[in-house]
């Protein structure tokens, strides 16, 4: 199986580093030319592809990494081989962004990419999803190829997900974001953090959420919140974030539910 | 250097493997001497200690890892040599609570323990401080021999990075509960987002937590935070911390504040 990848932002570049090592990319196209060429550099075989008519391209997926609002115009651009499969790389977008395609489908990695951060593609969760069964099971059998956790979601479950990573990842970085600007105000700064934040990650995975959680909100020991309720007096935002976050874990204690 | 630990909890427990392994460890004086001998199983060489008399115990310092609430009260029931060092384990109590021993100081672990989690001693914090700069130095150096991230950290200091550590390590873990309450929904659970998570966590100690952050109210993506926000319709205090969250993302971009 052949991949053409559409696309040169953070995801098309992890992509395409993960495909290259599994033999599979054909090409990349990308709006800038150079940047595109900048990729391709580590990528010796894969084609630069500058041209949108795609009808002599031997590959079978067209993996579309590129934001969730150009999706749709994207798949517009090309001409595409009669039976070339067309996936969006996106858990929050429709398969029907991509009706303009002879068959559609997602391939969602369920990851944080940041620049220049070496993804574990083997550990990243790869969920799919294709407009008929044929399709779906192509694009699975793609998945299996990058990844141990690769199957199927459907749009109501690969959107919960969407919604629970953004918990996950981008609140968990403004907890993470909170602390070091609180931090500022010491000799401190965020690194502090590293061990006591990576083991708690840990014990929520081993453990379970509910039996990992320690802290004074858990203890019911109100001197500690109203202490710290005090220190924070300076910082609005992040007073009411603390007691907001307080009056959650008092919502979500087992006995109260 | 001996020394004697009381308390038979999570952080005793995990301390007194770590006080061993150097040898370091006298023995440990605990409530329940079932408890305690539990403990000492493991550990041959320490000591039961049940007698509140240390009068004739050979220690240099004696770590009180015991309940916040509990340290003053526990501090008073022993008879101490005349020379002891008594120091708490905890972040947030004032080293008054140790005014009736001989010489007092803190020795705060930073640090997560959940029950029989395997703590990394050598990479946690050890946060230092002592009534007399006689005390903290030996304190400091006791705390050099379990971790290479020793150092000293006065009250303010010490006060702030637990507000700090409550959002790092209880409020993310909260963030992973709301996660988890989410996809409860659905037909995954939260291991799903195991690798997701391990790496924006990491991205924030390797990029800074600005740097390093994604998602939809990163980009500024209404359509997905409103679509998002619909998906959370059912659990309003989930719908509510998703608005506040994006609120406090919204607040903290760079070029707004």
């Amino acid at each position: 199986m052949k991949v053409t990848l559409i696309g040169t932002g953070k995801v098309a570049q992890s992509l395409a580093h993960a495909l290259h090592s599994q033999q599979l990319l054909y090409g990349v196209h990308g709006r800038d030319i150079l940047q595109t060429k900048r990729i391709l550099q580590d990528l010796p075989g894969a084609k630069t592809l500058d041209n949108l008519d795609f009808a002599k391209n031997p590959s079978t997926v067209y993996l579309l990494a590129v934001s969730d609002r150009a999706i749709e115009i994207v798949a517009q651009q090309f001409d595409w081989p009669q039976a070339a499969i067309v996936a969006h790389t996106s858990g929050t977008t429709d398969l029907a962004a991509l009706d303009s395609c002879p068959r559609g489908g997602v391939f969602y990695p369920l990851q944080s990419f940041a620049q220049d951060s070496k993804i574990d593609w083997a550990q990243t969760p790869l969920l799919i999803e294709g407009g008929d069964s044929a399709t779906e099971e192509t694009l699975l059998q793609l998945a299996q190829q990058l990844s141990s956790k690769a199957q199927q979601a459907d749009r109501e479950t690969r959107q919960l997900l969407h919604v629970a990573a953004v918990f996950a990842s981008n609140f968990t970085n403004r907890m993470l974001y909170a602390a070091g600007e609180i931090l500022s105000e010491s000799k401190l700064d965020l690194q502090v953090l590293e061990s006591l934040v990576s083991q708690s990650v840990r014990n929520v995975f081993i453990h379970g959420p509910q039996e990992a959680l320690t802290g004074p909100a858990q203890r019911d020991d109100q001197s500690t919140i109203q202490h710290h309720l005090k220190l924070l007096a300076q910082n609005p935002s992040l007073q009411l974030l603390y007691q907001r976050l307080t009056d959650y874990i008092e919502y979500s204690k087992p006995q109260k539910r």
